[in-house]
């Protein structure tokens, strides 16, 4: 069941990234043999994915210390920096700094067992997931949160690839996702490998397509989720959420234990990445609007926690999530151990 | 007051339609010699705008009479199938047709007055529209109503353009409006040459871009109006109503008389056009998805009635639009005569 898209792979010395800007036309991998090189990949959006960049990230602090164990914490900085709104990235490198002893080959093995516990976690939630919705379901995701985007199978396209295993799927409307198209050029291109009925949609078409009565769920990943189940996400999410909710779709939000941070006690606690005019400006290299337009390009947006049906993470489900259950579910033992 | 901007242009004896696919890169003409090459440039959209197409085809009316008187007949069902869903089109059309006699020259006369008359109607809707905002007003937009899509001026972008002359504007924010990037490409372009201050957001922004606060109206045009005020326009109008709802946004939809079907009593009796998957999957002939992909690609939907703040014609302006007022605002002459 699980995919064969390996974003991020361990070559005995250096990290091989998937260039994912350069799918689906082109399957390359981009060879880091240094931290920079990693952390210019994360912003560069060479790899992306909250999990799939925590992934790197983690790797990338082995590239530093086996250069030079004393390039610790600044190798951490460069890659905390790299992306902001994701917290798995934060949280991985939390983990990265407890291992005891201090080695290449301990942090190595932490890394690993990071990418390997991602992976469990993408199937354990999708099972989760996938147990929440009906037979025949017609879904509509956002962005992609695949393979590529994790360690393995994905968050919120792995329910609905287990969905599909389960023979419960009917149909998935992949929105495009600008700027960057993630929707268009990842999760289409993951989804028809495996033969996953798919229809591209515009972002701008989905709220009509919810009220035409096509889509009984969107699922979506998350970039961070709040202590009171606020939930940013890539920007377009809040606007499925809002529709969903006028037409009585149910909304769910995929995503690992890593991704809450109880830090931020509300979505408006969560710092919005804001990118460059020119990704709005621009089509893949080419100009689509007159040079010198402004432009406000914030990448993600905030999902209030009363929106959304169900948070799955590997721990378990949380309907219409609160700051209390979120807390609740954050005690309980992951049900993978 | 009036944009320099002219989307098409009568030349004696053929007609001169800006070939809006290429802007804002470069600014050329089309020469449309027969009626067969207007319907091409509508259908492939060479020029669009509910108003812009009405006034090109009524051009390409000429056209046909003037090479044979015969071919009339067959020349208005082309044009009327070119585009199914702008009904300004057919409007102008059954004008045509009650032309007597019908000879070339009576017929130029009509279209020269259609021509006329739709800008004078959009200075006429620009003020009654403007008149609804208050100072300091920051709007936001869809895909492109200025000049480029009318006569002259614009509808929607009218509204705007006139509250910049009268001072009261603070910003406007333009949608993408894929997958055609009207929005990006002419809007943008409109709105920078006359100096007002516009960003670019993707479409999927737009509801986050209200929960921050930053829009009062959201300013559309529309394509068709059915006889209970709902509204087709652009793919994304309707996502953009249901955020403006939540975020207690007013929402304006501006169009000339012509753009009323009271044949359609609701908007679930307007047919939507579905245009080919691969607008979705290519960008400007390079693709972004993987080959073969499927896509869902509805390029109108059709905002309700009850979501619209007020409809503005020439004739003056509705709130809270209903089949009833419809018809009062239709009996009204208009205020141009």
């Amino acid at each position: 069941m699980t995919s064969v898209v390996r974003p991020v792979v361990w070559a005995e010395d250096h990290l091989k990234l998937l260039d994912q800007r350069l799918l689906p036309q082109q399957e390359r991998y981009l060879e880091c043999r240094t931290v920079e090189d990693v952390a210019a990949a994360i912003r560069g959006m060479a790899v992306r994915g909250a999990p799939a960049i925590a992934i790197a990230a983690a790797y990338g602090l082995v590239l530093a210390v086996r250069r030079d164990l004393d390039s610790y914490p600044q190798a951490e900085q460069v890659l905390a920096q790299a992306r902001p709104t994701a917290v798995n990235l934060r949280w991985a490198l939390e983990r990265m700094r407890g291992v005891i002893p201090r080695s290449p080959q301990t942090l190595l093995e932490t890394a690993q067992r990071i990418h390997e516990e991602d992976l469990q976690q993408n199937r354990r939630m999708a099972e989760i997931g996938a147990a929440l919705l009906p037979r025949g379901v017609r879904v509509l995701t956002h962005c992609n949160t695949g393979a590529l985007a994790t360690g393995g199978h994905g968050t919120a396209l792995g329910v609905i690839r287990t969905a599909h295993a389960q023979g419960k799927l009917e149909q998935v409307y992949a929105t495009e996702t600008r700027p960057w198209l993630q929707g268009a050029r990842l999760t289409a291109w993951e989804l028809q490998r495996e033969k996953i009925p798919v229809q591209l949609i515009a972002d701008g078409a989905a709220a009509f397509v919810m009220a035409q009565k096509k889509v009984d769920w969107v699922i979506v990943g998350a970039d961070r989720i709040a202590a009171n189940g606020d939930t940013a996400n890539k920007i377009g999410t809040y606007a499925l959420a809002v529709a969903a909710r006028r037409h009585r779709v149910k909304f769910m939000v995929v995503a690992p234990g890593g991704t809450f941070d109880l830090r931020c006690a509300r979505g408006a606690d969560i710092p919005i990445e804001e990118r460059a005019a020119a990704e709005l400006a621009e089509f893949q290299g080419h100009p689509v609007a007159p040079a010198g337009l402004a432009a406000y390009n914030p990448v993600f947006d905030v999902t209030p926690a009363a929106l959304i049906t169900a948070i799955v993470c590997e721990r378990g489900s949380l309907l219409s999530p609160t700051a209390r259950t979120v807390a609740a579910l954050l005690r309980r033992r992951s049900s993978l151990s």
